[in-house]
């Protein structure tokens, strides 16, 4: 199965993806949120969409669409995961997985604009594939993990390097600044994907791409890292852990490459669709 | 106004405190949420509180404390913002904020117990002084956020060292763990604190003073900090930022002091009320 949440920001009405055509299941009720995904939302979500198959009626072509997820209780990251991203950084290969958090309020959608934060000169994108939890999970082992599954989504981890990298202390300041997580189009279940050790990820900036990745080449696998995460903090139903970053941020190249107003980002990953923003400068 | 919610973890009931006795107020409706504040929450239950003050009811004896805010979208932290807690740990004083989140999962209340994580040996102690933000706040000028303040709480910033800092990566893995975040008794509104820039902050283990600092000794002031954090992401209604804790924390001592199962922490700070906390060791 396939989610997608559509609407003005904030007043997103849910939905399911069927072939190409995203479908209203606003009648099912509810938001895809922590309760929906505790309270075996998936399963009965599927049996809705089959109930009503023949009744359901498309989302008007040209609606925006959300991000899939509603705000989770967080947003983690798994850093420098691939050891070609990990190089081009200069930083050492991470011998355990090195974990951040990006506000939740820089959760958009997968069209939505990025915007430039106020006195920035370095926003930079990362695509990366990142896991939906679908149930409380604290101390999980490794064989366990995939029962903590929902499913998986398309993540721009858009980064701003000086906030990261040069301001001192961690890299929050960096990470979380609105519009910097878009998340979609779809959340595509468990199922739906056949070979999550076989993803190819990519992301392109005015058509040129700069990223051509692949989850073969993750340093730590999804259950490795569901199970790492879960053993400091518990994870609740729709927190997202995004796997990393493959090689090609702007970073990485020599001078460095960053987002500028007009810019057009897309990424994609197999399975989970395509994403695109336009880049703007703040307006207050 | 002191606000404060009781009752079992995950349904606590809202209520206030009226000289030393807890009043349920559970008739106002809803929770200490991002929609109480940002609507203004309030000044409407300050009118509810005078409209039935000869109605109210005691909250039983006994009855537990929850955090007086529900799950907030974020805890932010200010890091080594005392000068001689910066000097005790070795590091450099900082030039501009530290800034580092915590799982709103470590949410927990006044008086529950510490638990100490598996694998853990150093967890350690941090009181600190919380801001709670009272309405959505982008780019606010310093001299402005007052306006975005909601109140203040007490904060015991309960952290694992070893995941902090010898763990790679960010400090999150030590901040962010089940119980280590323990909130309360009571949010104080703004009104209630005479001066911000001379709070007593105190803590103790087992009987014996570890801390006992002020925040007339803050490195970076109140509304610097909200102004600074607001540069980098958006802060939500019942939002906290926890200001950082002054010397006396167990990493600070030589050899170090660590938790262990059946310590008692209790801190405490002026205008904010007292806490007190059981450490125990986790049980699956």
């Amino acid at each position: 199965m396939k989610l997608i949440r559509y609407g003005d920001p904030g007043r997103e009405q849910i939905g399911v993806q069927l072939g190409d055509i995203n479908y209203d299941v606003s009648a099912f009720g509810g938001d895809y949120n922590e309760a929906f995904f505790e309270d075996n939302g998936l399963a009965r979500l599927d049996e809705f969409v089959k109930a009503n198959a023949d009744r359901l009626i498309p989302v008007p072509e040209g609606t925006r669409l959300g991000s899939p997820i509603a705000r989770p209780s967080k947003i983690l990251c798994i850093g420098l995961n691939y050891r070609d991203h990990a190089e081009e950084t200069g930083a050492q290969i991470p011998t355990e997985p090195i974990i951040f958090m990006k506000s939740t309020t820089s959760l958009s959608g997968p069209y939505d604009d990025i915007i430039i934060p106020k006195n920035s000169t370095k926003t930079d994108w990362e695509v990366e594939f990142g896991i939906v939890i679908g149930k409380k999970a604290t101390y999980v082992e490794e064989s366990a993990a995939f029962d903590y599954v929902a499913g998986y989504v398309l993540h721009n981890d858009v980064s701003e390097r000086e906030f990261q990298l040069e301001r001192g202390g961690t890299w929050d300041k960096g990470k979380g600044c609105d519009t910097f997580a878009p998340i979609g189009p779809f959340l595509a279940t468990k199922d739906e994907i056949e070979d999550i050790n076989n993803i190819r990820l990519w992301l392109t900036v005015n058509g040129k791409t700069y990223q051509d990745g692949n989850t073969k080449n993750l340093i730590f696998s999804v259950p490795f890292i569901i199970s790492y995460v879960s053993q400091f903090m518990t994870l609740l139903p729709g927190d997202v852990i995004s796997t990393g970053t493959p090689a090609g941020v702007g970073l990485g190249f020599n001078p460095p490459i960053y987002l500028q107003p007009g810019d057009v980002v897309e990424l994609g990953a197999d399975g989970l669709g395509v994403s695109r923003q336009s880049v703007k400068a703040y307006q207050s």
